[in-house]
């Protein structure tokens, strides 16, 4: 058994790691639900972006409350996830033109009109030395 | 532009990918924010199970609302994701026992000994086929 207890990554390295990926998971609230749906994103300064189409369902829940961002890695020996959570909001026009210049490509087909920005209140994140990891192959029949 | 849209999997598609995998992530509500954690999980039936320390704030937070589990896969032209929801509760030591048997490893070092059941309400997925994947890469500097 591996004690080694979750290490906390510091603020500097949770963005750098928001900044080296561009798939995550956005947590929010509907109906009294918690949902999680995957997203690509992309960091500016210390925000997060990103983009979907105008009067979807995703759109309007995720105006009225608060959400997650959340990307992980899993390892061999070491994991690690970071999370940056806060209030998102619809970008003008006029800001939304030069996120053209972000790599902020919707992956699925179809409209993706209005681009979402979210200013983490707070980000926060941890690393894990996996025990005994060897063990945990489950193998497909 | 791939105008492909994404294609919803179906319950039976989404308890497959469940049981083939272990990571996954748990979304729930905290003061009025939402959270995600990742965690290793086990399936039972139509059941998913997981291990934490008892007198955790994740098992009193986890306990008194709804929670989501996701797991996801990103591919070079495929990306797929399943959610269920539901609530938690914690197993009786009874109950808790047999699932020993289980492959319900804690990854991370130290006792966790409560198991935590959740009985989905809803299971749901979809399946994304990604457009112009080659161009989403970002070279790390």
């Amino acid at each position: 058994m591996n004690d080694t207890p979750p290490r906390a990554l510091s603020v500097q390295e949770c963005w750098q790691a928001l900044r080296e990926h561009e798939f995550g998971r956005l947590a929010y609230r509907l109906l009294g639900e918690v949902h999680i749906t995957p997203i690509n994103y992309a960091v500016d300064g210390e925000a997060l972006l990103f983009r979907t189409a105008q009067g979807n369902k995703l759109l309007s829940v995720v105006m009225h409350g608060p959400v997650a961002l959340e990307i992980d890695e899993l390892g061999a020996e070491e994991a690690w996830s970071v999370l940056a959570r806060g209030h998102a909001r619809v970008l003008e026009e006029a800001d939304a033109e030069w996120t053209d210049r972000l790599p902020l490509r919707p992956w699925v087909g179809g409209e993706k009109d209005v681009v979402v920005r979210i200013d983490p209140e707070e980000v926060s994140g941890r690393s894990f030395r996996l025990s005994k990891p060897w063990e945990h192959y489950i193998p497909h029949e």
